[in-house]
């Protein structure tokens, strides 16, 4: 008997994804790794205003805020010299070293997406998700460290910050191990107790993680004794760390998105992408992203904002929960970043810095200002925004789980359903165009919060 | 004033982990992907035994056993065919569309856990864990749905199985999903009211998921009366599972680990690896891996057996936890795969099918037998095995986060912790070793046992 080989037996066409030939991931190999951030604020026909003093009517120095931040950080931050002038700054040979142990991150198309979408149009994710830690954190994370911990004369030992749901944390605390320094995390309580498992990683990556408020500074002492029920918010949080830093010149205030630093870094993002679009001969239409403090989506979208200035007509949406809508309802103001004015004020879309946001699970997202160039971006109307209902975010994450096997953050869901939105108007429309989003982390330790949404706990 | 450029700023060479020059990640393209499996059991120079019946005293047919699994798996299973004779067995073109969607997976020199060793030795690890659901069970879970789905004639249209942890049931439930299948978890019970979050991620994907021992099925009615308190075992799930697949002539079982078809389609792990460490001129002197029912490591170390029956001194070292060492201290002998006794019999090493597992936070090596072809690899002497404790295993599973970035299963930290010896070994007498890991699925869900066994909820 002749042997049948198992090809020969293939059935009649599944409906399986994706039948189409064509490449599904777009991977550049470490040797095209950007060697510099893009420096949007050099490049934009407009100033993005720098901060303010806490308290007195003038510019902040460097001075004022030394024994805060690293100062590299704060030059970056106050745009000074070269970060006032030029587009492209060179990355560290120590950061590329890292960068390149899991840099360049693959640019996905979602066939099976958009098969299950019916659309004409093309749908690419950029898969920040993959980093250490399981989000674009890190790629800011360890420069903070390093800026810190290569001020030699300060004698730096010690990175604080506050967390939310606990990415920015835990990519702090695997930055700060890299680079032989002490992390302390500030995580707002709600999630300290409802999320151990983000604690529980900080914790093996070497960090102390605080619930706050606390009873570690003034700032939470005050608060419990009000509010002993307190559950904490990004703002309380943030000025625990900003009081923390003050008592010990060993320490530094790590920020994971609202500061402009951040934004630079995260521009390793955004100049992947491109080399990935180029290197298929496509150029955007649509770029998305969802928006905390502003960092992921910004750094993505930056190296293509000049073409949009010069007159091309990419779009670029950024996505907030409809109950944090910063950009979309907020006043575009000076306000300070953290719940007790101990930080610079900055020009900002934002809700104020006492606002108090709902629970929603998308903890990355629940702050009541965007950084001042994204804020810029959008007053000068190159950025438009759009707000999404939890409930929707939630389906388009299982949506995307069930066709490209990928679990989306909630926060980064929320770029998810900016895409099936946009590929459903582009069919409606007959039209056929490249949408790319940013998928900013991903939803492994947010599965409860899934559940909850989407009722997972009561089947069977 | 002279802009300084930041480049100049570069202090002192910290100590980030990989200062050296050269690559950490091997990457393949798409279209480097393999299109055959490897069949090992054509190559061996000796029989691996084929299943005896559950009772009767004779070799299975395809007829006993056509209502339990899909008839390709049972054909691969018996050694039917061209699966007796053919080394390569070609994947059919709509699995290729679907593993090219994250495959071919990462190879990764762990630069800064050689670094952290101060080893003479090379450490890489292949990246297993970012596949759908988060480990390599994907790579059987989708061919095993898609041959139940081609069975057109059969109108198969469920898939059942159990799971431990859930890693698992969690692929399978993907896999479904792809398919257009449905989807029947039996969980064991520890896990299902233990680990939540891998049952949200099961029922996320569409997956109707059951507590075993349940009261489905006779043999979980059963044990609930004798011991209404009983924790459930995989070797419970899986009578369970059988027993509900009998009630449907359209249900189908799925097998994780023990069968020899999961091993088959595991081989696209070692022959990837194959290929990747050619690319960088290495060829690899120890390979090792976790091992529950052997189907990653056997897969991963399939395409290098024939050189080491060859003469080729490359090492293969299967790692189990030291409270179920089944390879190390069980029986060489014929027995069931499942608690009921269900199952054809197989000849394995074996704790007896009735043995019940401590609970090691390592769900997924819980088992009390080893497939049998990985069995005869042990018995005819080409693998060697190890048992560690499981302290030693979550401590190396901290130091690869803390050095890699990369937060290992529990089940892949074992792995971890045999490469680390092996190192330390390597150090001890200066040798170079090639040390190659499977790194099987990542951590992320199982950060509640991290915590439990490193205590890292009692800090601060």
């Amino acid at each position: 008997m002749k042997v049948k080989r198992v090809a020969s037996n293939e059935p009649e066409p599944l409906k399986t994804a994706s039948q189409e030939l064509g490449q599904n991931k777009i991977v550049l190999s470490e040797s095209q790794l950007p060697t510099n951030w893009y420096n949007i604020v050099a490049e934009l026909p407009f100033d993005v205003p720098r901060p303010l003093h806490p308290t007195e009517d003038r510019a902040v120095e460097i001075d004022d805020f030394d024994w805060l931040w690293p100062i590299e950080c704060l030059r970056i931050e106050l745009q000074e010299g070269l970060y006032r002038t030029d587009p492209w700054i060179e990355i560290p040979e120590s950061i590329l070293d890292v960068y390149r142990r899991y840099r360049p991150s693959p640019l996905v198309r979602a066939r099976s997406l958009e098969k299950y979408l019916g659309t004409t149009a093309e749908i690419y994710y950029k898969r920040e998700d993959l980093n250490p830690a399981g989000s674009h954190k890190f790629n800011t994370a360890l420069v903070q460290a390093y800026y810190a911990a290569r001020e030699q004369h300060s004698q730096i030992h010690t990175m604080v910050t506050d967390t939310g749901a606990g990415q920015w944390g835990a990519a702090l605390a695997m930055a700060c191990e890299t680079l032989g320094l002490k992390c302390c995390v500030f995580m707002i309580r709600k999630s300290f107790d409802e999320k151990p498992y983000r604690r529980y990683l900080m914790r093996m990556a070497g960090a102390d993680v605080y619930s706050s408020p606390s009873e570690l500074t003034e700032t939470g002492r005050n608060i419990l004794r009000d509010d002993p029920e307190n559950s904490g918010s990004l703002g309380i949080g943030m000025s625990e760390a900003i009081e923390y830093v003050k008592e010990d010149r060993g320490r530094r205030l790590a920020l994971g998105c609202m500061s402009y630093y951040a934004v630079l870094h995260q521009s390793i993002i955004g100049l992947e992408t491109k080399l990935q679009l180029e290197q298929i001969d496509r150029s955007p239409d649509l770029m998305l992203g969802c928006v905390g403090g502003g960092s992921n989506f910004t750094g993505f979208i930056a190296p293509f904002v000049p073409e949009k200035i010069g007159g091309s007509p990419i779009e670029f949406r950024a996505i907030e929960p409809d109950s944090i809508p910063t950009l979309s309802e907020g006043e575009y103001r000076y306000d300070w970043a953290d719940f007790s004015e101990l930080t610079p004020r900055i020009l900002m879309y934002t809700l104020g810095h006492r606002f108090v946001p709902p629970p929603v699970h998308s903890g990355g997202l629940r702050y009541h200002g965007k950084t001042p160039v994204l804020s810029a971006l959008v007053k000068h109307k190159v950025v438009d925004t759009r707000t999404f209902e939890q409930r929707r975010v939630f389906d388009a994450g299982r949506v995307f789980l069930r066709t490209e096997g990928v679990l989306a953050a909630p926060e980064s869901a929320h770029a998810v359903l900016g895409a099936i939105d946009a590929a459903r108007d582009a069919s409606s429309s007959k039209r056929n165009p490249v949408i790319v989003m940013c998928l900013s982390g991903h939803g492994y330790l947010d599965l409860k919060g899934f559940s909850d949404v989407l009722d997972l706990d009561s089947s069977n």
